[in-house]
Order: structure tokens, then sequence, then C-alpha cells
């Protein structure tokens, strides 16, 4: 235990926004200050949901801040975003959502008719998903010392009998599935923000992915290795993680990656990798090679998978490394990512 | 379930700061927003935390947003307050804590050190507590819409069989107990502010009040009613919630409340009333009057109790309301915090 700050004045002596952006400095973030100072088994494990042990049950418990910019886009706003977002942590624990909690932070100031919009998408996300928001509290702070509202959501789940997921089970030979295209969330909240227009509007794909992942358990049963939502710092970042963790590598072809015409298009003007982007209704499953159909089949009956797709295997090579076999065939690095692309996504 | 804004544009268009003090306007906001919203029987316990079932095991589920100013201050940081809140809102609902969640608001150009002066208490405050944390999250807002750190902690604490915790319980004739002198945690929060000068410093009484509730429970069993900590909005807010939810009356005793010479006269000072002060280390116990000597004598054999005094009545007569008995004889009503007195007390 170091009894000094592990940020040396030099290096980084104040908080930058790439700091909570999912990439590198976010992880140097969390293995410098976080976790040597909260060291305990469960940070550990590298997941995004903690399991604890109640009894004969398994309990997921995972926490998630929500500070989305705009607090209103296209296809949602920071209420659902806030439940959705939770619930696929559970999720991606292979946990069935049993409960949510709520905090609020206000800015003073903030209109009540857009704090009810906030809190009815969360009312009806809640619905949807079929989870209750058992317990909350709400501070106020002054103005400009907060941006309208930003909510806190954590959630307590179920772990099924027999599954057993975790980054570290990813194993050579496994294969990487995804529910659908790539990038849409990220690019829906940077039009939102940049005032960019599509010939159709792009909704965000922020949605509970619970029920989808109870498919996927059903045909994959304790084949399924690794299950996770690639939030900030998109499919790479969140493929990097799994490779740090299990020490394999990760090998992905381009040409098999989902992405939608416009979220190329908006990349390609906004200087954006889809592969960074954030997704919020996104899940990958790595799944062992003898599941691996009846796993994508399982997806692709869902209407939150008919988009699934095969997209990369795990191997042993370059542990620890992520790469892309591109469309004219060359293998290339995927590095996690630096800096920060988009500052408040989520 | 009404699709308007429940409060109309002439009242509260905005948000106050009083919204979040824990007082009239905050139960006005949770009463007309959030309850109505997000409709559920837990929420309607009117409980600081959400009772579980899963299994045999009944859980205790509990979230707070801690957004003090200013971050540090005698006796603690906004770290260790953040631990030791939710600790005490289990221990309110009388379980023992089981597992944290700690969520991360910075502001773009927070100072590292100050970040790790913040971890750092926590981290002390776990160990203290014996609870790991072993979930959370950080986001980062541009610099000017945030301050600094915000942490919302969430905890999950097990309830051990036959404890039987609830506002509701408290029944004329039981015997209201605290285990110590109030206001200090909000009186010692206002002079870091406003740099009042004491003979003696003050400290936060910010403390984890949950090996004290085990005491308690021991002593007084199935007959320990209602436990509850007394923090926003202070003792006097706190028995109200109590007398309404159970629909009785409380009778206090002026001159048995015990109050520091320093906290009274600063409370003389500011023009506060101690009644109404945030504390942070103190815990309400109200329990059956055949148990009430044996608690109150476990709760001085504590070091967190040893002031612990019987402040007054649970009593049939004029149901919701809070009286205090003064030091000359009178009967006056205690009302309900109203406005907003120390915004960002914890």
């Amino acid at each position: 235990m170091t009894f000094t700050c592990p940020f040396p004045i030099q290096d980084y002596p104040h908080v930058l926004l790439a700091h909570g952006g999912g990439g590198q400095l976010m992880h140097m973030l969390l293995e410098k200050m976080f976790f040597p100072a909260l060291r305990n088994p469960f940070l550990e494990q590298g997941h995004d949901a903690a399991m604890l042990q109640v009894k004969g049950a398994r309990l997921a418990f995972t926490t998630d801040a929500f500070v989305v910019h705009p607090r209103e886009f296209p296809g949602g706003n920071i209420g659902s975003l806030a439940v959705y977002g939770t619930v696929n942590d559970l999720a991606a624990a292979g946990a069935r959502p049993l409960a949510l909690a709520a905090a609020f932070i206000l800015e003073e100031g903030f209109p009540m008719d857009d704090l009810w919009r906030v809190v009815q998408a969360m009312r009806e996300a809640a619905q949807r998903v079929g989870v209750p928001i058992v317990t909350g509290d709400t501070k106020v702070v002054e103005r400009g010392k907060g941006d309208g509202v930003f909510i806190t959501t954590t959630g307590v789940g179920v772990i099924p009998p027999g599954i057993e997921i975790s980054p570290q089970r990813a194993r050579p030979g496994d294969v990487v599935l995804i529910n659908g295209a790539i990038g849409i969330h990220g690019i829906a909240i940077m039009a939102a923000r940049e005032g960019l227009e599509f010939e159709r509007p792009l909704e965000s794909d922020s949605a509970p992915l619970h029920d989808l992942v109870a498919r996927i358990l059903e045909a994959g049963g304790e084949h399924v290795h690794v299950l996770r939502d690639p939030t900030r710092g998109g499919l790479a970042s969140a493929l990097h993680e799994i490779a740090r963790s299990a020490q394999v590598g990760i090998e992905l072809e381009e040409a098999a990656i989902p992405v939608w015409p416009e979220v190329q298009g908006a990349c390609e003007l906004l200087g954006l990798d889809p592969l960074y982007v954030a997704n919020e209704g996104k899940m990958l499953a790595i799944v062992a090679p003898e599941v691996a159909d009846a796993v994508l089949g399982a997806m692709r009956s869902h209407p939150l998978g008919r988009e699934a797709a095969r997209i990369g295997t795990v191997v042993k090579d370059h542990p620890g490394q992520v790469y892309l076999r591109t469309r004219i065939g060359g293998l290339q690095v995927v590095h996690m990512l630096s800096g920060e692309q988009l500052p408040r996504i989520c």
C-alpha cells in the first residue's frame, strides 16, 4: 500500500475528461488509484458486477453513474439510460435483475418539467424490464456545481445456478458473437450534440438486454463463458479488457462486424472509428465453439438480436492483444482507446 | 398516474436547494414526483433501506449520493462520510453490512492529490467497518458542471432472523432513545464553511453505527421497533417521518436531549435550532418500554453511545405530530424542517 498519490505531479496532476472515457487513462486511474486502495477479491474479478454469496443464492451487484449530455436524445433520455445501463451490467454477469436503487444529484434551478420527463422515462424503462426501483436518494447542489441531473443507479440481480460468466473464462477456440450493429448510441448522442442530421433519424440503441441474455444462456448454458456490454470505449476496449483478464488473444473479422452505413458515414465525418464508439444496446457473448451456432440462432430469434453476427475468435497467440483481420486480408493491432473520444456518452 | 408534471408552473417550476434539504420541500418532491411515478411496495415502506427477500435471506438495500461541501472537514471527508452514511442506513434497517458499491462523478481539473485523500479515507472507513467496496464506476464531467467529486454509495446488508425494524412499528408507550448529543456534524460542517472557530475544535460525529446497532438488537431483540439515523433535517424531521408513518404522536423532553454547549452556542450565533441540524453519528432507537433500560445500558456500554439518553415517548395523542416539552414545562409543536437550513451537509 502506498501512502502518496500514485500520480506523480508531472504526469496527470488533475483529472481529465479522458479519465472517465473507458480507455487507457481510465484504466490507469482504476489500476493506480482505486484498486490498490480498495483492494479486495471482488474488485479483482475485473467484472462490471461483483458476485456476492448470500445463503444459497449468488447475487450480482453493480453501480453506474449517468451524466450523459445532452440528457434527452433520440431514443431515450438519462432516465431510461440509467435503468437500462444498470440492467445490462447485471445481464452481463448472467443475472436476472431483482431491484434497482436510484440516487439523483439535481442542480438548483433545474426545471421540474425536465425532471418529470426523466422520472417518467425511468418509470417506463423499469416497467418494461419488470424491475422495481426500490430505494433512492435526492441531493441538490448550487447552480453551476452540477448539470441539471446526474443519476446513479445500482442493481441487484440473481445469478441462476450453473451459470458462470467471467472475463477470465475466455479460452482459445471460443467464438465472439454480438447481437447487432455497433456504434449507434455514441453516434446518436454525438449527432444530437453537434446538430448532425441523417436521412432517417438515428436513434440510440439503448435497450434492456436481460431477456436476450436469458435466451443466450438457455441456448449455451455453461458453455457461455463471457458476456459484456461494450459501452464506453466501444467494442475495441471491451474486448481488450477481456483479452487482458483471460490472457488470451482475440481476432476480429472486420468484414463480419455489423456497422450501419449512416454510423460509418458519421464516423468518417467526425474522425471516429466505430470500434471505439459507445454502445448501449449491444451484448458481446464469448462462447465455446460447439454452442456458437445455437447461441447465434437464439440471439437472432430475439427482437434485439436480429442482426447478430459471429465477429471473431479467441486465440492463444498474442495474449492480452486484440487483432483485426481487415477486409483486404491484413492483420492489424487494435489498441485500447487512448485519450477521450466522446465525453459524457452515458 | 398523472402524465403532467405535478408541480404546477406557479408553485415550484424549478428545483430549489431546499428540495434536497430533508424537510417539507424534499418530502413534497418525493411524494408528488418520485413515489407516484415509481410506485411499488418497497418505496411505500418509507424506510431508508428497502428490504428484499432472496431465498431464505432478507437483504437491506440502500443508496445515498454525497455532495458535502467542503469536501474535507474536521472529523472526515466526503469519502469517509460516503462509507459511514450508507453503513448507517443499513444499520437503521437492522442489517449487518455485506458490501458497498461506489460511483464517482469527478470534475475535470480536480487535483489527483485531493482524489487520493478521498479514496484513502474510503479505504480506512471500509476497513474500520469491515465491509468491502466490491464494485464501482467513475465518470468525469467538464469543468463547471460538477464540484470536484460527488460519490454515490450503495449498500447491501443482511437482516438477521427475528429482527423487524420499520418506522410503522412505533407504538404508543414506546420509548425514544438516542446514542448521544445532536447537531455535531451539521455545526462542524457549517463552522468549516463559515470559518467559525471553537475553543476546542469541533469534529463531525460521522461514524459507523452498525456495531452499536448490533448491541441494541442484542439487548432489545424483537422489542426494538424503529431505528433511524437523523441526518438531513435533524432529529425533528426524522421523528416527524416516523410519527407520520406509524400515525402516532411523539413527545420529546427538551431537558433530556443532549446538546453540547459549543453546538448550542454556534446554533444561537447562526440562528439555527439543534433539533433540525444534521447528524452523521447518531442513531434513534424506538423500543418497547420493557426493554428501554436494557437497550439504554447497552448503548452506553458502547464507545459511540456513552452519552446515550432517553429523550421522549411515543403517545397515541396527536398522531403524525411531534411535540416538545420545554424546560419551563410548556408543550410546543415541533414542525418538520421547512425550507433549507444547511445545504450540502452530506
